[in-house]
């Protein structure tokens, strides 16, 4: 059993919070270091956080002092729920200094060198880190949104060719972070935009569909267009699909498509993988946010009302969870895939598979971190 | 100045109540009789029905007598909001006592010689009612949703051509009416599916878009593709609409033509026409139901995000208030329309338009009505 | 290991259905009957069943087939969430058939020879129960914010005594069952009232903190003012108290009488106990419902902002979870008292406990029961 | 009619955006000019507000530049919404400049020279800014649930003596102004502290149902026990009573004291004045704040049932609406009670009533206010 020391960067915030939660009880990730903002930095992590996760705080964690960007960390990876606005920067220079970077931040998503990756669908786009220009490495998850809209396509994709989609998002209030909307803003009320949003789900998505050639993506040629709104809801992104394929398939079809979709996670039993990637529910009212969200741990897509449409082929809802499956459960499943992949031999980190002898050293015990 | 007697069927309930509030303080339509089921018959409606208005129950309307269905009615006009298990039977019953019956109910809207209207788009097909087989007349407004999508598309058909429409809404829970929703199922929740909503959408709004043919409509010929969920919104139906359009219009035109987009209720000025049909909104968050559905007395239809579509041409969001625009309001602009033209001059009717001497006797002092 | 057969009356509504969730992985009682009204007899219970719990269905509970109230039952225990409207009678006729009847109906709560008990504050009321004139057994927990009130009067009663009570609460809309409350009453609103809610606090908890005397119980002599009110909460009765009491203790002291509660099924470590029966928080921001509900499963009561009293002595709020420490699992509490008082030995019933030759017949071998 | 100019402090605020709204159409107040932050100075209103009133921000406001708090000022009523950060020495700084500062902040509520006033109970007490050691004036109105409170508490004072009274409020969060709560704090949930709020209502209440003896307060002799929760409501705070009297009226009286309850403002009929001071409901579900808040547009304190108590006296239900009647109303109310005591006879202020030659000059033309 592996045991690998991983640290938490941005570890105050709402999604820092959800990657300490879920990793309570991993069976070979260990809750390290937790680094924060100078504001945080030098305290115990229970005095600094706010803490709005319904699980308790772990105890350990609590008393874990946080440590400034500005530090030398020793973890083998680093879960990032780094704000926009610093991650940019801060990820290359943790990529540079060793680390195993998996970010949950939009900064690096769509760089050429960079993979975007669901491990359902393109596990083998994280082969790209063996070309990346750091001793390190850096992967990073989609949207929360586009995870959603992605595994749905993913199946029709390879199928049946997806040729067009038009998505319409009512997305939850967690989506925003913490503190993030104000209630007198969302409050029985619906907000048609969430900024830049649209343009993830337009963009990620193609990559992420898209086939890897060496280090490089070719996006899939699909057209999306997406509006994107927010409603009252706690978590659990629901979104309306309607989806043009390239052939005709039947209903029963499309559905067994879905169904039987299984990727890497799957097949290499990852720890947070879900048995069922996606699931399809018959009663036409479901599935429901307040309900169904927390199937298989909130790791699954949930499918409903699978139908044809007037307008394109098929038309579809699907629900997940925008924290866990849509943000730090997605991180820590890219993680996962690495591990067994063979990245992470020995807990430490190798850019050639299984290689042990050939792993970066220890961050910390090499040069340390230039300050800010 | 008219001072017409108007019945409103269905009285206690959600859409009967929008009627009185409504009606209150209307220029020449007076609320003269309530009717409603044998349990509420013989009772003042004050002690009938659970007013859930937020406006109080105007004072002469509480101490009025509920009549039963089975009673002859006196009032030319008789406003339904009746439930569509009974609303079939009935309103054609009063129609051929007489009456002219302006329907919310869904039971008559696609009937081959029922006119289905919003005056902005189709008042012409206020005619049919000379054709009808009834001494009275029976007019149907479009479902709620429908009536904002009508809105949004008309001007956009006329100038342009729609072709095809993807439409996606965020219902409130006072389309259900009262009782309605549990909050148990609804409160942070969206239920991603609506009973015969979509149908309606997509059979409705082809009709009011229809060339009318004598006493015909040709359904207007455009592919719409709706999915239909319910949210936690008091009050304002929210859809995003993507349009594919047979012109290439600049977006510039395309707002020109919403912007620009009046018909019969503003040219006749209608005592309860918006004076604005279509608002559109810069500010990218905006519109929001709980921030803006009162405009114009909850009577414009709002639209938000008009941007162009990746897969078809223009997109859009467009809010309206669904019990007033979009259900009692919209019935009673029906009823200033016929008035408008002629029908019920010196506040009776009559099928030749300003031909008091050709109109119908008063219903109740004709042969009454067959009990039930 | 006991290996009980229990039945679940009133199976298809909101407490039967908790019944059933908090039941599936219990170490001795086993779902065995299911009983609901005739218009669900004879069904799978997943087919009449509108399963609200935020778990799934147990699937064999869900194909087990509904009996009537009318049919003999087998099950030693039967626990009863049936409506008030049909419990008064039923549970009496159950017991009178041998049955240990576990009821979370008002109906027999203040029945001169019913205990009305919490079993961390007056399980020797449970030895009402030999005195009873049936040959099974008829038990009441109280009604759910009552439980709440009376878990933090207890130990300050025990303590320094308890001369007055003012107790407001805001209460969760899952204590109106389902579908309850209609969510155009509730959403964004208070309620200020919920029928019949004040009595029970008011007279309920003089019972509870009472003194018994053989078959009889003598009330406290407290006096209790209540003011219940409804609010947009999903699950979660909050109070707010004021305490008036005998002696003048430091807030300290107050503090450990509360954090060193414990009672009988702390001391049986009765599966359902909660370790910890009052949880006191330092933060004033808690207990909050949506934050802290779940602590020790639901089955602890919170309380926070404890402070003096300008009027009173000690003030505080007070936060339990209403459907499983307020209903469901307060009756499987009681049940697992009277395990382990020896009155099922053996899985039969006897008023003699560890007698399992006094045991009284199983039910459904003896008289069926008397058809409705 | 006079004609009187008025600035508003603190104006992008929500407290400012409810003056502006509700002045928007009063008889003698002109809006003149708005104070708002460095931040927010030079701009026009409209490029720096968020607007979230429900009307429409009124044109000619939206095109008002905004002054800084540096800036002399020409108003001669300055309605003040200033945090309470920076409200305590700028309202004194614009009284010694000559203005007649009508503030809603806390600051300087409990001054002793300073009226904290609802002229319905306390008018005479504004006579106290005849003693202040300014040119202009500096007069307050209470804390919002404090308002309600003291509104119910007064008549039955007056009548019967009160003795003590035990109150718990459901606060709705637009009293914590704008954006004020995070959605995910508060949506589902009731947080059961609010910072400051009961020891407000524990004092500000006995200083305005005390009395005045010349240029001093003497407070009331009543012991008040307030405990404060923040619920999901947009707006309106809800308040359970208990009361113990000096006399033992009966409920009847009781009410009857409530409901003929009127004082300066009826009296004087000022513009703002609810015509009945208190509501009485006899439905025991009302009121409600999403029902029952806009009663004489939200400047009446509403009452419901009223019953007696088993502890204390008589117990009631009190809602009022937080921002109209509770902030923004109270002091515009205050402000029109000074207009009609003849302080600002012509327009100008003089603290010797209904004489204009006593006037203080027009303050911008006097010395300008100094720079911070």
């Amino acid at each position: 059993m592996e045991n690998i020391k991983v640290g938490v960067l941005g570890a105050t915030g709402a999604v820092g919070q959800k990657f300490i939660a879920l990793l309570q009880h991993h069976p070979y990730f260990r809750v390290h270091e937790l680094v924060a903002s100078e504001r945080s930095a030098g305290k115990p992590y229970r005095d600094a956080v706010s803490w709005v996760q319904s699980s308790p705080l772990p105890g350990p964690v609590g008393e874990t002092y946080i440590k400034s960007t500005a530090e030398p960390l020793e973890s083998t990876i680093l879960f990032s729920g780094l704000d926009s606005s610093i991650a940019g920067e801060l990820e290359e220079r943790y990529a540079a200094a060793g680390h195993v970077v998996i970010s949950n931040s939009k900064n690096h998503r769509m760089d050429r060198d960079v993979p975007l990756v669901i491990p359902e669908i393109n596990a083998d786009h994280l082969k790209m880190i063996e070309h990346q220009p750091y001793p390190g490495a850096l992967v990073t998850n989609p949207n929360c949104s586009t995870i959603f809209l992605a595994m749905a396509l993913a199946p029709l994709h390879r199928a049946f060719g997806v040729e067009a989609v038009q998505v319409s998002t009512m997305q939850a209030i967690s989506g925003a972070g913490y503190p993030g909307l104000s209630a007198t803003d969302i409050m029985g009320n619906v907000i048609p935009h969430i900024s830049g949003e649209e343009e993830k789900l337009e963009t990620e998505t193609l990559k992420i569909l898209g086939a890897r050639n060496g280090d490089r993506v070719l996006p899939a040629d699909i057209s999306i267009g997406a509006q994107c709104t927010r409603v009252a809801v706690i978590d659990g992104h629901t979104e309306t699909l309607s989806v043009k394929l390239a052939s005709r398939p039947e209903l029963a079809e499309v559905r067994a498509a879905l169904e039987d979709f299984r990727g890497y996670p799957q097949e290499a039993a990852l720890p947070s993988a879900p048995q069922q990637a996606l699931w399809v529910f018959d009663d036409p009212n479901r599935p429901q946010p307040a309900r169904d969200l927390m199937i298989e741990g909130g790791m699954s897509t949930l499918i409903g009302r699978l139908r044809s449409c007037p307008v394109f082929d098929v038309r579809m809802v699907v629900l997940g969870h925008n924290t866990i499956r849509g943000a730090a459960g997605a991180a820590i499943l890219n993680a996962e895939a690495l591990v067994a992949m063979g990245y992470l031999t020995g807990g430490c980190f190798s850019k050639e598979p299984h290689r042990r002898d050939a792993c970066v050293e220890t961050p910390a015990a090499a040069e340390p971190v230039a300050g800010r």
